[in-house]
């Protein structure tokens, strides 16, 4: 009963890690590596080590940018500045630019309030978003976290927070599915919950 | 409609050439690589050069090894030198190991013989093994190429290449699957399932 080769053990260890892939998974893709010409191998590895490396977060909106240098959006003057659109994670910003549906600009919590997984409002990037609203440019703050437990929750709070600043607060309409994972919502979808948005 | 970030877009585009894995796995698993801390990320991207780097295959068997040097099998002196077992890839040897039924040695051709893909006698290695079996120390080689087309077509080459030389060639049993239901098992399989069927 051979054990597979170190180096290889290794890979299928580390490829196993990565959501959604299995022992067996990892092993048929470490066998496909192995066949694989040496650089294109070393750009895949190239690219894991360098975008882990070269990838921050952005110090105003929080979402990914190149160094730690404000992000393109946060710079671009064509986005209008009186509109924030509040998410979980960077992939919903992505999402939301797929869809083309939205020209303000972005604060990025990165996570929600969860009280079973321990997260309190200090855990994710509240403060700064506080910092962003003080100087009276944001009239309407659009709170587009999940609409599940722990998204619905975060806008509460956030909602309960900000409305006594004066600010108008929506919350995009239900019209992405109850419990879905905004990230696989389509782009209509996406449009209709951003027009549908309620004052909260 | 911002795009990704370079480093991202080249990090999702290496991980959208890995099978089984298009554009939407391959932006959820970069996302997931951007989250992890980056000791993990480094040990996933080293893991994944190192062994296309560190595993070479063996000078006499061609299954994979650490270097240029024989394998550690091929090096076993308890491994029985009398039966070769012709497999196509280094996983199928992987595969044999696992069940724990073989004490031979093996033989990798690194693919088949395909005239719909072009590849010949010539392009996988049959060559090393007819030099494998010159000192006459192998008795029997086991065909374990896969029971496909090309399997069949690759074997059957082998089959009259090799039994001149003296040597005793058998083939893999193919029949129902050990725990699998008769029912659900489709006709080619159960006709040679008959054809193969032993007095008990």
């Amino acid at each position: 009963m051979a054990a597979y080769l170190e180096p290889l053990a290794r890979l299928i260890n580390a490829l196993s890690k990565l959501p959604g892939i299995g022992q067996r998974s990892a092993a048929r893709l470490a066998y496909h590596i192995l066949q694989q010409p040496e650089p294109e191998v070393r750009e895949l590895a190239e690219a894991i080590y360098k975008a882990r490396r070269d990838i921050g977060t952005c110090p105003i909106c929080g979402d990914y940018t190149v160094g730690d240098q404000p992000c393109g959006m946060c710079q671009d003057p064509r986005r209008d500045g009186s509109v924030l659109c509040v998410v979980r994670d960077p992939r919903d910003v992505a999402a939301m630019e797929r869809s083309g549906a939205f020209r303000g600009r972005y604060h990025v919590l990165h996570g929600t309030i969860s009280p079973s997984e321990n997260r309190g409002p200090g855990d994710i990037r509240i403060k700064e978003l506080l910092v962003r609203l003080r100087d009276g440019e944001v009239k309407e703050l659009i709170l587009a976290t999940n609409p599940d437990l722990e998204g619905e929750a975060t806008a509460m709070y956030l909602a309960r927070l900000v409305k006594p600043l004066g600010i108008k607060v929506t919350r995009i309409a239900q019209g992405v599915q109850a419990g879905a994972d905004l990230e696989y919502a389509d782009d209509v979808t996406l449009s209709r919950a951003l027009e549908g948005r309620r004052d909260m």
